[in-house]
């Protein structure tokens, strides 16, 4: 399915304030939406992902899959301030005709689901069978069960956190610092911060991959043999360059500032009053060795969300689990899914 | 004490190649060499350390502790490579008359040990009580029991590592990514590529303390109330500025690569092998929850040297452990000691 685009030309309020002139919202579908509207599974993507599942979550959009688009609906929608179709750095801002950039407004991740609603109102969905999300997918996840108790029957949250913690925000702190040290950071340009934003993301990989998973990955067979040169300093740079050929530095800058203000309980009152108001039924699914979003911090869904069934995936490769294990996250969600 | 210099004018060559038309030595001592120099404790420093011990260590240089200079000749010597008095990139080239700056040639852990020892000689200490050293003052550690069998009586290895594995080398990469992405990296200046190490070290922080280190010192109370201006966020700024203030940007380059290239068996056949021949008494000390050296990479150590002692510290400080658990070091370290 090609990408589609749903324009809201209203004005969109910003939690931080002001408000966008409108918005502009990317998104896939796959599969056919059923008479009675109940087989929808609506998936929320992560940092530098995009609208189109079945490229960046492999084995997941496929016949007999959580994904299953012979069986359900899949839609997903790219997040506010993103750099694939949704509004973002690089839209044009009707008010002066050229591309926002650098001035582009903080977004948070409530302002994504509520922008996403838009959506789901527009395409006829109030609600839907399942609502998965892993890492920032899951922040969006959580704020929609808590703005929409209606919406989702079902919630997976894998691999992430009902606030970001000192070290998550103390990592993206380091990341928006090496943006800023690019000297073309602030520049109207596409490409302003790139280079930058491939020191970021060499940054985030090591929060992404804990020690055990670059041993198993990147270890030197010529280890003992030489004094550089080791695998591990290329990979790091080629996953920055790599970034940098798909993914925009404003974007980045401001979807990190979106990831430190997510708490669930922000105005609200308490974490644990906030969680035992979700009515949707969760999964909570955490990987074993994850260190962005640790096991801990799985503890506390865990405790407080009402109803609710809670898996570890025992894996080495940390966060970058929920995309690796892809076969157990598998097995896991759709017994979740038959049980309910 | 202040800090001395010894100047050794003979060529000092290099593991990686090439040679340094001699080297000076910055050191520290406390205490007195008893008549039968047999008290002396010596200390190898750790990344961004100096020679002074009592000023980045506190609570060992005193009375009762295991660096007590009324019992022990206690002695530190800064690093080759670093900012602090021996030989660096901040050192005058007598080939040149102008500092070295980034053309300060790569160094290897050996090179440090294989200065030190020209010191100690130059001292007239042909044997410690003990050998002690945290991270990559380990390291060297290590590499003074292989190269020197007969030099330590006692080691302590605190919080250190046999080489330096894919994760930890990833992390270096990423903190020389950003030390390169400094405009100013390069300049013949001593200030050169300072606000990219500011970001370096807001990386290397990372590793330091884990989550738990994080939440337990840099939580928000305010955190519900604000969408930006965290206080972890200022943190890593701080800390990043704080070191422009004491450090050399070549200096902080190169160490990490030698921290890289550490491998206590690069050409001398297998880590097991090569840990059996260590002759000293040692003590292997891991902190609990250290994310940069973890508990795993000490089992190897504790596996294969013949005489160990082997604790874990119980802590939440992960590597930053070694220095704020001193009172648990301390009486770990003294009671190694006397059981010798």
């Amino acid at each position: 399915m090609e990408i589609q685009y749903y324009h809201d030309l209203n004005p969109f309020p910003l939690e931080g304030g002001g408000c966008l002139p409108g918005v502009t919202i990317a998104y896939h579908t796959y599969g056919t939406l059923s008479p009675a509207a109940d087989n929808v599974i609506w998936v929320c993507h992560a940092l530098t992902a995009n609208s189109d599942v079945a490229q960046w979550w492999p084995h997941t959009v496929e016949e007999g899959k959580f994904l299953d688009p012979g069986r359900y609906f899949v839609i997903c929608a790219n997040i506010l301030g993103s750099h694939y179709g949704t509004t973002g750095p690089l839209s044009v801002n009707p008010l002066t005709g050229s591309p926002w950039y650098a001035t582009f407004p903080e977004v948070t991740v409530r302002d994504m689901v509520r922008c996403h609603k838009l959506l789901a109102d527009h395409l006829g969905i109030r609600r839907v069978k399942l609502l998965i999300g892993s890492s920032i997918g899951g922040f969006q996840c959580l704020e929609f069960g808590v703005i929409y108790p209606g919406f989702a029957r079902n919630i997976a949250l894998i691999a992430t956190a009902v606030q970001a913690q000192p070290w998550a925000i103390a990592l993206n702190e380091s990341q928006r610092m090496a943006i800023e040290l690019d000297p073309t950071f602030g520049d109207d340009d596409p490409v302003a911060g790139a280079r930058g934003m491939a020191v970021a993301r060499s940054i985030a990989l090591l929060s992404y991959r804990g020690q055990q998973a670059y041993d198993k990955t990147q270890a030197d067979e010529e280890r003992g043999k030489k004094l550089s040169g080791y695998r591990v300093a290329s990979y790091q740079r080629y996953q920055g360059e790599k970034l940098c050929r798909r993914f925009n530095a404003y974007s980045y800058h401001r979807l990190t500032r979106a990831i430190d203000s997510h708490d669930i309980a922000r105005g609200r009152g308490s974490v644990a009053a906030v969680l035992a108001g979700i009515e949707s039924r969760c999964l909570v699914v955490c990987i074993s060795s994850d260190i962005l979003f640790p096991v801990s911090a799985h503890q506390v869904m865990r405790r407080h969300i009402p109803r609710h069934e809670y898996v570890v995936i025992d894996s080495d490769f940390a966060h970058d689990g929920f995309l690796i294990e892809h076969e157990k996250l598998n097995n896991i969600i759709l017994k979740f899914l038959e049980n309910e």
